[in-house]
C-alpha cells in the first residue's frame, strides 16, 4: 500500500520549520529561504525549474531526488499552497509555481473552504480538501496508484499527522541556521511516545540530513 | 579575557538536553544516557575515568577533548551536581564523580542553599554559589586565572545564561535519538535575536557537532 512520507523538509537547528510572517512576500516566513538554501543549488532544483544549468551533484542532490520518487500524490496544507487566508475572494490565486508547477500528480490542499480543483500543465491537479486530514489522505491514497503520497508541509500540517501516527516516514534536512522564532516542526510533540525513531544521518553540502521512522510495532 | 562557553553539551535531535525523571537513578533522566553516547567511547572520556583502555580517536574524540582545552573553572546547574533538592539534608552528597572528579579545577554550583567548600582529590573543589548567575560567573572568573569557564549545564542552567547573553559559543553535540520528552535546550528561547548564529557543524562518529558563537556585534 503507498505511504505518507515527508521528504526533504528543511528545519533550522533550533526545530523550525519556516520563519515568522508568512505571506504574498515571504512564502516560508521571514529568513524561511535560508531553510531552503541546500535545496536550491542542487541538480534537481535547477532542473525541475528549467533553469537550464545542471546544479550540484552530491549527498544534497541525492537526498532530494531519492524524495521524488515513486510519488503519485501530494499532500499540502494551506499556506504552502498560497497566501490566501479565510475564504477564497476569487480563483485567482493559482500556487507559487506559475502554470506549470513541479509536482505532475495531484496535489491535495486542505483548507476549511470549498473551492473547484484546479487543473494546470504538465499533470499537476491541485484538489481542495475540506474534510480534514484522513480525507485527504484517503483522497491522495485513491488518486496515488499504489506510488507514495508525500507530504510537503507544512509544519503545522506535518504535526497534524505525527499526532495522528499516519506517517510512514521523514527525511528532514537540518540546515545549519538559528532562526530563533517561527513554526516550530518539535514543539509540544513527543515523537518518541508516537512512535518514532532515528534511522540515520547523513551529512550533506549545506544540510544534515536525518532520516526518522515509525518503530516496527 | 576569559570567556563563558558550552562545550560538549549533548542535545537530541527534537532538541532536549536531558531526559525525564532525573534522579539518583537517572542523573540525566530516563534515556538520558542515548544523549552521552557519542562521549562514553572516546579516548578522552576513556582516559580521564582510568578505564586503562585507549578509547576510540576521530572527530567525535577531537570535538571531546578540545572541550577541556584551556579551561579555568567549570559552573554547573544544581542537579548536575547531585540528586538532592531542596536544603542540604547532610554533607554526604560529594557528586556523581567519586572522591577524585575530573573536572581538576574548581567548579562553582548555583543552588539557593549555602554549603561550605568541598575539596575533592585531583584539584577539583566544588563551591557553592547562592547569589544567581552573574555571582557564579564573577566567582569562576576570578578563579579561572584569565582561562575559559565551561558551563556543563543543565539545559536550564544555559538557558538562563544564553538569555543573560553572556555564553560566548556554544559546541553542542546532537544526538541521532528523539527523546520526545524532557528538558528543552531551545523552547521559547529565540537565539537569533540573543545574537547567536551557527558557526559550522561537523559530522562525527556518533552526533553531529554544531559549533554557534555570538555575532560579532
Amino acid at each position: 500500500m503507498s505511504k505518507l512520507c515527508v521528504r526533504g523538509f528543511a528545519v533550522s537547528l533550533d526545530g523550525f520549520g519556516a520563519g515568522t510572517d508568512q505571506g504574498l512576500e515571504y512564502p516560508l516566513g521571514v529568513r524561511g529561504p535560508e531553510l531552503m538554501e541546500w535545496f536550491f543549488p542542487t541538480r534537481v532544483f535547477q532542473r525541475m525549474h528549467g533553469f537550464g544549468e545542471d546544479g550540484e551533484t552530491g549527498v544534497d542532490n541525492d537526498c532530494a531526488e531519492r524524495g521524488f520518487d515513486n510519488i503519485g500524490a501530494w499532500i499540502l496544507g494551506r499556506n504552502m499552497f498560497g497566501p490566501v487566508r479565510g475564504p477564497w475572494p476569487d480563483d485567482s490565486w493559482r500556487g507559487w509555481w506559475g502554470e506549470e508547477p513541479p509536482y505532475r500528480v495531484p496535489v491535495f490542499v486542505l483548507t476549511h473552504y470549498a473551492r473547484a480543483p484546479l487543473e494546470m500543465a504538465g499533470g499537476t491537479t491541485f484538489q481542495f480538501v475540506t474534510g480534514g486530514i484522513h480525507q485527504a489522505l484517503e483522497r491522495a491514497r485513491d488518486a496515488a496508484g499504489g506510488r507514495d503520497i508525500r507530504l510537503g508541509g507544512g509544519a503545522a500540517t506535518i504535526r497534524q499527522y505525527l499526532r495522528a501516527g499516519l506517517v510512514e516516514d521523514l527525511h528532514l534536512a537540518l540546515r545549519p541556521v538559528l532562526l530563533g522564532r517561527g513554526e516550530s516542526l518539535f514543539a509540544g510533540l513527543d515523537l518518541d511516545a508516537l512512535g518514532y525513531e532515528c534511522e540515520r544521518t547523513q551529512a550533506g553540502e549545506r544540510a544534515t540530513h536525518v532520516f526518522l521512522r515509525k518503530r516496527a510495532a
